[in-house]
């Protein structure tokens, strides 16, 4: 063999962009058929919308149009009162994969949109499958102008490519207006944006939404609640998810003078006395200047950091939903009798803080043979594909579900008139794929949605029970008073008392034994629905008081 | 609202680098936990040099080793036989992600590696655990140098940092050999290294592959075939996988001077007659400068061609595992009695040529109650993660075994003492994430399987049927023995014969009766069993005539 194979296959070697990459692969990005690819442009570009008002303090105020242009094909218009896009970011923002402002290498908060993929994979899928550019008119303040951008993305460098800029006239104060032209499927069943689009109105009650689809026909969700929702607030990395290769890079890059200061400066959770622990049970000299530390000395840094009990993450860099929002959510999708909602304490997993929510409802005309619904959420977006791949569809499975009252072959979902709704917040949800469907199984996620989903589970166990009881009692008595009458005149003659008396006297007594029962269960009911607005913001404050609490891992 | 809200969003936002976005989502790329981490290690490397020695006409030799530093800690070294990689080339193969060889923008051709990301996510992985550089050492020819590199990935630009660069003696002629020190964790269960070395080691019978275990346990796996596999050649693009984005990119970068040569020298399977239909039909003016048509004008050429009858794409970019060499497979992991494999027609999904192969195992020592098993293998390489996320479990999840003699609970795996082979060659297998573990689920693609594995299940369901009837005729044949002394002593009384000797015509009657079931059913499990090498050599070329024969799609 002489070295010119070798040199033949060194010709073929090239760096490919990730754009290129990306477009070969689009079933990675949500975009597998012409049904996903309409939600999954509809969905980055209101992501993007809810995010970037919420960053800037701003009700969000969002239109969303589907024009079908011809079979087959149709142009997306979305709009927001946002904060705009400044002109110099709007090409790289659209045009460019893996360019955005939410990424973080380490730490980080809880947002829609995680790393810079999500609109850019739009503006690919809509030059693949219509050759048209995705046009973008943005303005940042009423003195100033709006910028209209007509974006492709040069596939072969990853970079944008301006096909006409402009300055224009707008009437809105500041906001973003994007359209696309791409080749979709429009179903109103479910995975359909009209679902998408209502979840999403009812988790996000702060945001006023307005939908017209491809018939004209109009969906307004208005605005229920003045109030943002908490803002996430960036967290610096919690210990006990750094692995050796962060940790290598953390040092090297740390200003700080000595491990103890470099402890409390680079992490979450590490105070003076969690630190002077970790660096004894290091067994280092406390005065080694920390970007000097060895190989071996940052392997024995890191085993210290890992055998120390250190606090819970902060929750600062959450946002949950919320019990009561849940409740709505169920409420507003399904007729139900009853429902109960709850969020867990944060907990991590490697090292991410994150968070889950349950909601359960029961009854009403669900379909009691039928298999309980799913209702999956991550980072307030509604999760609509890939149920089977998700790491919420394992957890709830794993869960024996005949303990809390419903039926279930082993291993898979539960049967009965149920509906299941879980949320995960995280400052990173762990996505089977950049598409954004179905949260990764790392087990320490299984496992809190299963603690989750019990919680709820043993609410709803006391409810069926109840309900199980009463229509027992509501059986016995009718049965009762079916022998009420001949049991009437046989005591007559006993007593001599007037038959009519004593058959009044005991359906009496029948009645009032069954009522009890049906109190109790209306007061379960109505307990478990929505509360009136005030109720709701008290609540709230009172939760975030009891979250705070120091938690130790 | 002023402009500074969107000037503060504006200062955050940043290009990402596709090696810090692979290092935080390191579960797309295999590496989801310890043991999963371990095989992924492995199975890149050994991948690449199956790649690169079939690429340089050699027969692969290849030494696997793993040793166990400290507990969760393991070396790896592969060593191959290869052509060996050229100086300038080592760096940018290991230290930067998608750089390689085998991408292609449109056509192609079949490779185990696909994109230029695998050894760089092993490199990342290492880097990110361990903090230990990647060791490579390589040759390209005896009067050579062989070159030894230690490569990180400098996560922020994706670029690789060289450690260490030297020369170094090497006693082998050519080759590669790489090691990595990783946090991993050891299994000899399912879903091992020892198992995917054994199913690669059978399925690529002309490599020789030697494992050495952390328990420095010796597996050896000798070259059984000196003949190489038919080897893949780059095609171009089929006609009717091409989107408009795709084709407009075309168009742009053709020196063609007309559509008709255009078309003919840029697309596969378009010769002088199809491409002067496709002309006619989109009414376009046949002297037209291909570059210069507009944005309508390429829709109209795009309808045309996907109007047209087109033949399939030729077989010459695929290169398939062979009945018989599938056969070998299943015989190598499991005791069975009964085996049939088929090859099909090649077809294609968006475009890309693809063909599945299947084999079905039966009987022998497999358990008749318990759910059959599952091989699954994409471009010659064994896929042992997301059994459940993948195309070929669903496509025959949904086939109705019970006609073909298994059990089966609706829309399950079937039950039976079955094991189920199924292998997927493309040009470019889509798989759900860049880890390679699963087939995304393609309606053309889950069609086909069903195809093949419906085809192996009549052969499967002629023998149970077979085997069924022998056990009941072996059963009457019993009973009818059971009876023959009675019958015996009465027909002796009845004719004056002797007993004995009626007995004994009794018997030989139903004893050839029934061998006659039992020699149908030998031969029917010693024809599906593997064939001599010689006739083996004879079957795979007439196979080929076959298969190139012209299907029109």
């Amino acid at each position: 063999m002489t070295s010119s194979i070798a040199k033949e296959l060194a010709k073929g070697q090239r760096a490919i962009s990730v754009a290129e990459f990306f477009e070969k692969n689009r079933h990675l990005l949500g975009f597998a058929n012409k049904a996903q690819s309409l939600l999954t442009s509809v969905k980055e570009a209101v992501d993007n919308s809810l995010d970037a008002c919420e960053e800037a303090n701003v009700l969000p105020d969002i239109n969303v149009e589907l024009k079908e242009v011809k079979k087959n094909r149709f142009k997306l218009i979305i709009e927001d009162n946002g904060p705009g896009i400044v002109k110099k970011q709007i090409a790289p923002i659209f045009g460019k994969f893996l360019y955005g402002s939410k990424f973080e290498s380490i730490g980080g908060k809880q947002s829609r949109g995680q790393q810079g993929i999500g609109i850019s994979s739009v503006v690919l899928y809509a030059q693949l499958t219509t050759g048209k550019p995705t046009i973008v008119i943005s303005k940042t303040s009423p003195k100033d102008e709006a910028h209209k951008f007509k974006i492709h993305i040069d596939t072969k460098t990853n970079e944008p490519e301006i096909v006409n800029a402009e300055t224009s006239e707008w009437m809105k104060d500041h906001g973003t207006k994007i359209e696309f032209e791409i080749e979709a499927k429009y179903q109103e069943s479910k995975q359909s944006v009209p679902e998408y689009i209502k979840e999403t109105a009812v988790i996000n009650p702060h945001a006023k939404i307005t939908y017209v689809g491809p018939d004209n026909k109009k969906l307004e969700f208005p605005r229920v609640s003045e109030k943002l929702p908490k803002k996430a607030k960036k967290i610096r990395p919690h210990p006990h998810g750094v692995e050796l290769g962060i940790l290598k890079r953390m040092l090297k890059a740390t200003t700080a003078r000595s491990l103890k200061s470099f402890l409390t400066k680079e992490f979450d959770k590490v105070g003076s006395g969690t630190a002077n622990e970790i660096v004894k049970k290091s067994e280092l000299d406390p005065k080694i200047l920390p970007r000097l530390l060895t190989g071996e000395q940052m392997e024995q840094l890191l085993n210290a950091v890992q055998d120390t009990k250190i606090m819970n993450p902060s929750m600062d860099c959450l946002s949950p939903i919320g019990a009561e929002i849940l409740k709505n959510s169920v409420e507003a999708e399904y007729d139900i009798d009853f429902v109960h909602a709850i969020t867990r304490p944060t907990t991590v997993y490697r090292g991410m803080p994150f968070q889950i929510e349950c909601a359960i409802g029961y009854g009403g005309s669900l379909n009691p043979e039928g298999r309980v619904g799913l209702m999956r959420f991550a980072n307030k977006v509604p999760l609509l594909y890939q149920q089977g791949a998700c790491a919420i569809s394992k957890a709830v499975s794993d869960v024996n579900w005949k303990s809390y009252g419903l039926q279930q072959s082993s291993g898979s979902l539960p049967n009965g008139p149920a509906v299941i709704l879980v949320h995960m917040a995280s400052v990173w949800v762990p996505y089977t794929s950049e598409g954004k469907e179905a949260i990764a199984s790392y087990p320490a996620i299984i496992k809190e949605i299963k603690l989750a989903v019990q919680e709820c589970g043993r609410f709803l166990q006391r409810y069926v029970s109840k309900k199980k009881k009463a229509a027992f009692e509501a059986a016995k008595k009718e049965k009762f008073k079916g022998y009420a009458q001949e049991l009437a005149i046989a005591l007559s003659k006993l007593t001599g008392k007037p038959m009519e008396e004593i058959h009044k006297k005991i359906t009496e007594i029948a009645d009032t034994k069954f009522s009890k029962f049906e109190e109790e269960l209306d007061e379960m009911e109505e307990k478990s629905k929505v509360k009136p607005k005030e109720e709701l913001e008290e609540e709230e404050e009172s939760e975030e008081v009891e979250q705070n609490g120091n938690n130790y891992q």
